[in-house]
């Protein structure tokens, strides 16, 4: 995607250098991090320098192929395996990382060359994937349609499209008129603060609402439709996805509005047999206590929005079920889980 | 309601003297705020040192009274007739405000003293009908009850004991065991600021939650019940109250949740048939886009906390309906206002 009219992807990999643009800096400051080796590499991921499904992915893989590149011939095989761990500890509930690392891993077996080549391979799948969740997605949005959209499912969290905003692309580049309520996504604020960066830099209208804004938006008739992405499928379609999701859902389906899930097919977890099995990650309660930003002099400041003597509770993800889900916006094609197995469908696309 | 071991009110006057709790430096600092004449009060309903539907009434009555006590004999009625107006001008929208003010300028007709005495009996009646309410509302809440509540309706917002908090001072004072969600209720952050703050200081164990958290909470089982006050309520039960209300109200409707709404009959306005009739206010969007607090040094700043390029959309109340409602817990009463008309009901309570 275009950045000041320049196209970026969101990490890529030149010779022995992996780019990434560094997401801790966004909004307030757009800048390309620079990693020469595989232990720089997974720093940045473990410091969130970048973050999201597919960009961690891509990461990963990138991070594995700097190590064979870098491996010294006297103790090949042992520098290969630490760097497998390094980068495996890294973020260690990232399931496409794993998947990247182990790929990369046993194509390096091969050759050095065999190993980029397969890193290359795994950020250009997840750019193949995304754009054609893009393509399934646009074919659900009529022209002036109102999208509401919670977290940050765009090119950031990806390699470039995104997941739940790519058909949101895909339809502003046809030539549809769309128009995106940008959830602010409370407590890390997600919604504010990339997604209404993504949404600026494209040039597509759009507004941050708070959370508290959304039911009555679509009581209004000012939203034609939900899409989010997705953090995890269960096998039945229920969904984990961040904080928030299960209340729109809620609200859509009160109000008869289209609840769309969109994810890569390799989101669906198949040692969950549904929501239930999912279980919830408890972050720290400083993150709904405490805001970060810029003050008017562009100083960033940690600053306290909640009563002193109070503490918070702070879940990460909440489970969607199938039946609030009108479909599930894939590679592959739309998958209607709440009717249909979603295995056998995901199968038989 | 006590902080830090004394007893206190939001708003009392003794003498001249109006006293209330800055609700400005609140919860950052406890301090009480003096005023000496009518143009003070006036200020200070303006600048929301005061606030609340029951506070700024009593507030607006103890001003036209404090205007009766100063009037130099000579131009005693241009005096009056000027403070009535000035009153009435600080928030043009607050009917109690208005109600009360035309209380104590027709009594003060009859003389200075009876203005004084219907000026505290304003703020009496507002505590008789908190503890009222907190008395109704009390029977509907078993020990052992988790109460998620959005906003603040708590003292803070009346004279004392408030509405959707009276009932859970009442059960705590009786020895039930109760614990509150407390919404943080973006983007002004009442929730987070003020209902942790009075629940901290009556120690009743409680969490602040982001707005985003409450449908999760509750398909874990982990919410009893939802109570919250009111702006205004119509005719048929419709009640307008702070945005993401009607979010919870859904989500309980959902999960098979009692969701009860707390106000004095006062706040049934017959000029609004149904909330079709209630027009939501659009706020400054930099309330979503800025947030407020302290930094570590204690230091209050203002920081952005949104993508600088985007702006925001703000409504600051929404319409929850009749049939999404349980019960209305008022001073008279529980009224289930989608069963019955709530008109009805009230005059034979």
């Amino acid at each position: 995607m275009k950045v000041n009219g320049t196209e970026y992807r969101t990490i890529w990999m030149e010779g022995k250098s992996v780019y990434m643009i560094d997401q801790n800096h966004l909004p307030w400051e757009f800048s390309i991090f620079r990693s020469d080796d595989y232990r720089t590499t997974c720093r940045a991921i473990k410091d969130m320098t970048t973050r999201g499904a597919g960009a961690i992915g891509a990461a990963a893989g990138f991070a594995m192929a700097q190590a064979f590149m870098d491996a010294p011939a006297q103790n090949f095989e042992e520098y290969i395996a630490d760097a497998r761990q390094t980068i495996m500890d890294t973020r260690p509930t990232a399931r496409n990382l794993f998947y990247a690392v182990e790929l990369v891993y046993e194509t390096g077996k091969q050759s050095t060359d065999a190993a980029i080549k397969q890193a290359q391979r795994i950020a250009e799948k997840d750019i193949a994937d995304s754009r054609a969740i893009g393509s399934f997605g646009n074919e659900l949005i009529n022209s002036g349609a109102n999208i509401l959209t919670h977290c940050n499912a765009g090119w950031l969290a990806f390699v470039d499209y995104g997941t739940a905003l790519s058909p949101v692309y895909t339809a502003h580049a046809a030539g549809k008129e769309v128009f995106v309520w940008a959830d602010e996504t409370r407590p890390r604020g997600q919604g504010a603060r990339l997604t209404a960066w993504e949404l600026n830099n494209a040039a597509i209208p759009h507004s941050i609402i708070a959370d508290t804004a959304g039911a009555s938006l679509m009581a209004q008739g000012k939203v034609d439709m939900v899409i989010t992405g997705a953090d995890r499928i269960a096998g039945n379609g229920d969904t984990a996805n961040k904080i928030g999701t299960l209340e729109k859902a809620i609200a859509a389906k009160h109000f008869g509005i289209p609840f769309y899930v969109a994810a890569p097919t390799s989101t669906v977890d198949l040692a969950c047999k549904t929501g239930a099995d999912i279980v919830i990650e408890e972050r720290n309660p400083d993150e709904v206590l405490y805001q970060t930003g810029p003050d008017a002099q562009g100083v960033i400041r940690k600053i306290r929005v909640a009563s002193p003597g109070s503490t918070a509770f702070n879940p990460a993800f909440d489970v969607t079920p199938a039946s609030l889900i009108s479909g599930i916006i894939t590679e592959k094609g739309i998958v209607d889980s709440a009717k249909d197995n979603l295995l056998d469908l995901l199968n038989r696309l």
